[in-house]
């Protein structure tokens, strides 16, 4: 933060540049619950106050996305939080899209988040992280179909998030311990997250269920000690990950050769394509960068790779003018 | 612990006197993975060395068990560790029952556990409690037909455990808030594990099982926090304890006033009959004591009140001599 709440006249602030961080959801058995920020990669978003009432989306690069408010992610979201204040002034926002929409680490999360987290700078911050994350999802929603938190939730808060519950919404930060890295291989194929919704199965067995509430606790215990060694022993997904990851091209020895070399797990980053693998250190995720890149050559599959951090802060402010 | 390892030559050790305690298995959000270990409820055991090779249960007061060693928990678990070890004499084991069998708060894990840890105290530890666990499973296998660690796990490692999975067996210790207290409240009626396990449903609804793991997620997260609110938040379980509940005479009744008298969350122990409330403080659990207490008054159910701080040690030695 280059400022300090309580320490500068929020009123005479005229404009926030934003980085807007990309995040991986369901982390294996989170699945719909966990969340965790991504810090080399997000989009950008600057959001200018206008005399004029009101919210208008004036420029978008990066992306072919509608400008229209009510059709646009951020749009929805921004609505949602001005419905709840009433500025004399309106908004004017720019969004510069560099997570490619549909590739599972949320796009949308971070239109979503980054417009409300803007907004309420230039409000002076009378919205709490969990107000601006309910205002976010009514965003997810216009992408989706449904409000969901898992994605919005870490983008806005930063580290490990995991949704509690949504009556009422409770978001947890889970501590996690700093050499923990991410790489993200994001085949660029399509696939439509209503369509992975429908692939799931309304029932679950009970020994499934209990298998996956296991490891969920092991996960977040895991993170809390900085116990590696459970972290990896609690990556698994029983229940979504068989159905799922059969319509993601080369899953199974993307999974394999990340875990061959050195990754603590691996598994489906939200609904896919993208797939995540965790490691301990920065060596071993560029490691499983340059193995899992061979799974994809001479395959007519073009991929885009990540590494990245834990981003414990969550969406940035880059520059504000006042 | 009265010794430390390595300073005392264990071959000298002819018997030992110990305390078995009494657990909470499930926990609400936490079934069949989570557990807890009571300080102030317990077995008491005393076992022998003999002579005379193999093992002999010598005498059982307060309770009618089996002293033939294949019909009897202890008797089964310790015959699970004398296959791997192979010592030039034997065990003859006193048990002294103060756990009601079939009281839900681990009886039958009482004596498998406390029998198996006495008997590697008196080998001179060869064994993990990783690998007791295993062995003790055996005598609950016989006890409720399946060998489940989700009591046997805290008896032997004390506090809160997580049961993380079982291939291989993963026991995992969770840290917990100093000043959290457990009232047990017993209604002494009949409940056979097995009716109780049969009332479950195989299958569960996605929905529910999401509900679930972001409840245990909470309970673990607050548990390493010291959050109370969130603990409080987490305790709740939709899955088990709306089938099981009904069972139990004055279930509704008994919770209702758990939690309107300060408790952060009541459920179902173990697979009852008993019922636990957890709460910060022991003035509030001693009032919930006093007023679940009243709930029975008039009623034919005898019922049994326990207050107890969370066991951070397990399965403790009073004595033994050389």
């Amino acid at each position: 933060m280059l400022y300090e709440s309580g320490t500068i006249n929020y009123k005479n602030m005229e404009s926030i540049h934003l980085f807007c961080p990309a995040t991986v959801a369901n982390l294996s058995c989170g699945f719909d619950v966990l969340g965790l920020c991504l810090e080399t990669i997000g989009d950008e978003m600057i959001i200018h106050k206008t005399k004029e009432k009101g919210i208008r989306i004036t420029k978008i690069t990066g992306a072919d996305l509608p400008l229209e408010i009510e059709k646009n992610v951020a749009g929805v979201a921004a609505l949602a939080l001005l419905k709840e204040s009433n500025p004399d002034f309106g908004f004017a926002i720019e969004i510069h899209k560099k997570i490619k929409a549909g590739s599972g680490i949320g796009s949308s999360a971070a239109s979503a988040s980054g417009v409300v987290f803007g907004m309420n700078e230039l409000l002076g911050r009378p919205f709490s992280k969990c107000e601006l994350v309910k205002f976010a999802m009514k965003g997810e929603a216009l992408a989706s179909g449904s409000e969901h938190a898992d994605n919005v939730a870490p983008a806005i808060n930063g580290g490990f998030t995991l949704v509690r519950g949504y009556n009422p919404l409770d978001i947890i930060r889970i501590e996690s311990p700093s050499e923990l890295y991410v790489t993200i291989i994001h085949p660029q194929i399509e696939l439509k997250t209503s369509e992975m919704r429908a692939v799931l199965h309304p029932e679950i067995s009970l020994k499934s269920a209990i298998t996956q509430w296991g490891n969920l606790g092991g996960l977040i215990a895991g993170l809390y000690t900085s116990d590696y060694g459970l972290i990896q022993r609690s990556l698994h997904d029983e229940i979504v990950e068989p159905l799922r990851g059969k319509f993601i091209p080369n899953f199974d020895l993307v999974k394999m050769t990340a875990i061959k070399n050195g990754a603590l797990g691996a598994g489906i980053s939200g609904s896919g394509p993208s797939i995540f693998a965790l490691s301990e250190g920065k060596e071993i995720a560029e490691k499983i960068a340059v193995e899992v890149k061979k799974v994809f050559t001479g395959t007519p599959i073009p991929i885009e790779i990540h590494i990245s951090k834990i981003n414990p802060i969550g969406i940035q402010i880059i520059d504000q003018k006042m």
